[in-house]
């Protein structure tokens, strides 16, 4: 499969949009970072909070949870907010619990000791990819939390606690058969095949969410997709560490 | 009553905090203005639609509305999100329709022609006066989405859709007696008592909303608390009027 | 600004609908009241219960709330109930506190104790001024329960735990500009300007709520209107003093 | 088994406690009753509405139905009202159909044309046999709303939408074994057996709700409770007619 | 009234539908019964859990409740979800209750200590009867888990916790005055009258719930289906038995 | 990777546990499927309804989606119903989601017409792997829904409207490292790295779902997964052509 420049933005198939993080975005969360993928801008907080959900209280471990939203303006046409119409829709629990399961893959929870982090990721501008913002920005900020938790002695040292970074990417194939890295709105709205992979900063898996949206897809497609991923989230790992030494 | 200068911010008694609009913020709504008030910050969309509420429909008239809402970790300790607990709480309904109806009062309905335009007032960062911000705020989208309106031919003209601007200001007793204007949290937190008050350009009352927290107030108090909020609001205006302008 | 008497039902601007409270209504209640505006009736009851919301214990303090609703047919066209409609909706959350509210301000919760009282203000019949009347009669129920406490020893001395009484009154301008007080649903419904005063017995404010419905108000009228609103709560503090001497 | 005069208020097995009508208790609906009987007191509103609901809509047939709630405090100790839970409890939903089921049984839905009547049951003050003083009373206001019809136009007669009257009484076995006629509360929150009838004017049965709370009851009791159910709606059934012809 | 045989699927108007009970159909319940009327069928469970809800906790008494509901697609057309819709019917909590009650009616709370048993009946498929094919098969799944706590050493005796046995049955009246047992889908959504009666295995009634659904019924009536109703629970305590006895 | 015979129910590393199908289980549904993969049983139905979803009408194609459920007693400990707890839990939507994704990969919405077919899904007994099992028995019961819809002349020919088949399996890797297939809820519970992989008829993705529960897994490990679970997805499209054949 040739990874010809066809796409309306210009980009390469493999090539990221424009990533910036910026940290400290919240004068009040224990940490938080505004992300950008192109278009699309998530806040990230994460609060900290001496104390554990009561299903693992005694147990001397930690949790950390995520929620997901997005505003309701946030996209092209106006969605109704989810308090208003009274529930959470299946889209926004299932990212919220991807999301939570994601960075707790590269947390210690034993290290964290009996402290939960929530991770609150609202979408306040959406072009695709709002789910894999939402995690490696999540990432940064929870990294921050920790960090913050360490220097008022409820952990001992960040290292423990964060075993590895994590972040993530999407990928997909075209209408006509290209795979490609990052998919803004109207690339994601038509593709044939609709990838979200989530990798550590080692760069071992921690989820692979692969949908055929229209034709199902072969092995070969697969391992290409996976392939522009792996190449995706090393880049993004190293602008996570580049903001977090700032 | 002497206005000193014993603020913890060190402003004098009738002196706003540094505000700041950004228009076009977003790059998906009609209007949009992400407004502060100090540490206070909400963005502010308006949301067009060729369409009217059922109970409206056939009376050639058009209708505005608001709805305001927290992110989660806006303020110094988290809250539970409203979608999450399945409810919208009932500080969050008062203030939404207190947005709806401050916008109304400066709107010609009729002039809008069958048409709604929905304000999000979503405060990303809390620092008191959230609700006087999102008005000020969701005033300037609101004329944005009225310029856009125009310019696709869903209105005439933006000044018979708008008969005069509305900005908003709280004021406040502090505990020794003082009354001050724009208070940020730690002084509305302990006020003795706290106003809104609801201004168009031309200086008339859209609403007035003073709360004894603590010691009832008396007329003379009353008074300096509308002589503060008026300055303030005029202020505002002058603001939204330049924003508007560029 | 004359007072003229040009009222549909014959009143001079500055006079009150006929006010009936009787005491006792309810076998079960420490305390209740049904109270009557013109034709507005509004069942409050107050409720004593030892205990405090978890918020508030080990503080040494009691806590007054309430809880306002109205009775689907109270009105001249049938209401769907909120209970099945599974929530409350913005206006009845907003009297809830309000009422709430303006008790707290003449209570104090410290003499109160660990003890806490719900006042439910229920609308049997609609005819304007429902708020006004369920804040006047609630706290008639108030003082009854307050005594009740006392006389099963929870309380000390009412007289501690009630600093002051508290009373309410709409007042408004009417198309033509003229400004009335204690206003019908026929007034309501069609006034410029539509304000709700709470006042304590010994005349100062506890709140001031004007929303102008149709043209924004000015200075000179909103003077006007808490002229007639003092007016309306002296009589009203009188006849709440007349009662509890029965 | 003797009836003897054993009851805590004196009165015989067979006896109903007092019962008044107060018809048009509300201005606004179309028919109203509060009926007592002894402590309890529930206000019924008949509403009118000249439409069906959609599963009815173009089958030329009417519909009659019922909501039952109570006050907050309508008891000896107060309930959380069922708005702010967001959701109906069992035994509201249970009275409600019963009430609806109950009146349905007298009416003839083809006379009353594509129009609906609902009937809304509050509880003010309850005592035991809520839900029997509910469809007494409702069917005073119903009728008093099929009136309103006529003299409107909506539909020809009274008598042709109204095939009977019906009325309903609770009979139980106290534990001594004694059968007796409108439980106040303190008898029914000891029974052994709960039954709530609901009899036509000319005497047929269109409920029968039998309960053993505590032991089962025989062929024999049923036939006792039987007898004493067809005595008291009896008499419900004149004080109705006479309510009726004031 | 003779009984002629004029049923559409040939049985005598007192003949029961084939039963069938099939007990220990979940290995994961502490009792379970699949159990058969005709095509009814309905999957009781019982859970059995050390612990009372918080209402009766040291008063060294158990608890049996019960849940009623309904697949989508048990009935002949497709129902929306009760857990979609975000709320129970009014129906199903009826139908709870009723179970729930039933089976308390023969359990020695005391003797079960605090222990809770949930009995939840899940309607498969639906062809009429299903409450009482539930409160029968119910009995026996509750009978198990008894006998399981028994084993567990939570319980004394099964012969003490259950007093009795109990079992329902539906009659009623169809269209051309024919009292018949045990009514099908077709029968029931034309009857004249429909009643449900639970009877313990000694032949006391537990409840009784007649209904007209057209014409009132008269004393006779009731007493032809009550005849019924104990000849239907007669067989159905002996099915009962023998399969408790396998 | 040796695949070794190490499982405690002794099946090979590569061996689906015993499936078995049963076509028309329910009497009511278009089509309908009991489906057991070892202790999990999951009650399928097709329910065919001549309509589409508003946001689909006029557009000449129909829809295809599912919900998916537990019963409370399918697992080891009860669970609360959701439709008591008024709101549907995340894992619930997301499931019922996949479903419905996995279910339309394989249909011609244009074929189907303006159609709707819904799958519900009942877990009535949970042994791990409940959403690969209703994915598999899912597609059967909706064959036999489109061929009662062809019989009945909604639709054309089954064939066209169902392009190929589909049916679903889990992988895993155990605490060992060992990869393996379809695992019960033992192995589920302790897995390092879980996978759902679903697969058309003709051996395409439709979707791939791998989480790493414990540690992150690599590219080798990804591939030894998606092989075994290719190998499992080819067995059950078989079966179900056998069944659809009978």
């Amino acid at each position: 499969m040739t990874i010809t420049n066809l796409r309306t933005d210009g980009r390469a198939a493999d090539e990221l949009r424009p990533v910036t993080i910026t940290r400290h975005w919240s004068a009040h969360a224990e940490g938080s970072a505004l992300i950008e993928f192109g278009g699309t801008r998530v806040l990230c907080t994460a609060s900290f909070e001496s104390n554990v959900p009561r299903w693992l209280k005694g147990q001397g471990a930690g949790w950390v949870t995520a929620e997901y939203s997005m505003l309701p303006r946030a996209t092209n046409t106006r969605s109704a907010r989810e308090a208003v119409k009274g529930k959470i829709g299946g889209r926004t629990h299932e990212i919220s619990r991807l999301i939570g399961r994601s960075l707790r893959a590269v947390v210690d929870t034993k290290a964290l000791g009996e402290n939960m982090i929530t991770l609150d990721c609202d979408v306040l501008q959406a072009d695709g990819g709002t789910r894999t913002a939402a995690i490696t920005g999540a990432f940064v900020a929870l990294a921050d939390a920790v960090e913050w938790a360490r220097s008022e002695g409820h952990v001992a040292k960040r290292a423990e606690v964060l075993k590895d970074s994590v972040s993530a990417i999407s990928v997909g194939v075209l209408p006509g058969g290209q795979a490609v890295l990052d998919l803004p709105y109207t690339e994601d709205s038509t593709a044939e095949t609709d990838m979200n992979v989530v990798v550590t900063g080692s760069g071992d898996f921690v989820e692979v969410q692969g949908t055929a949206e229209g034709t199902p897809f072969n092995r070969a497609e697969l391992d290409t997709l996976l392939d522009l991923a792996l190449g995706g989230t090393k880049s993004l790992a190293t602008m996570q560490r580049e903001a977090l030494a700032q």
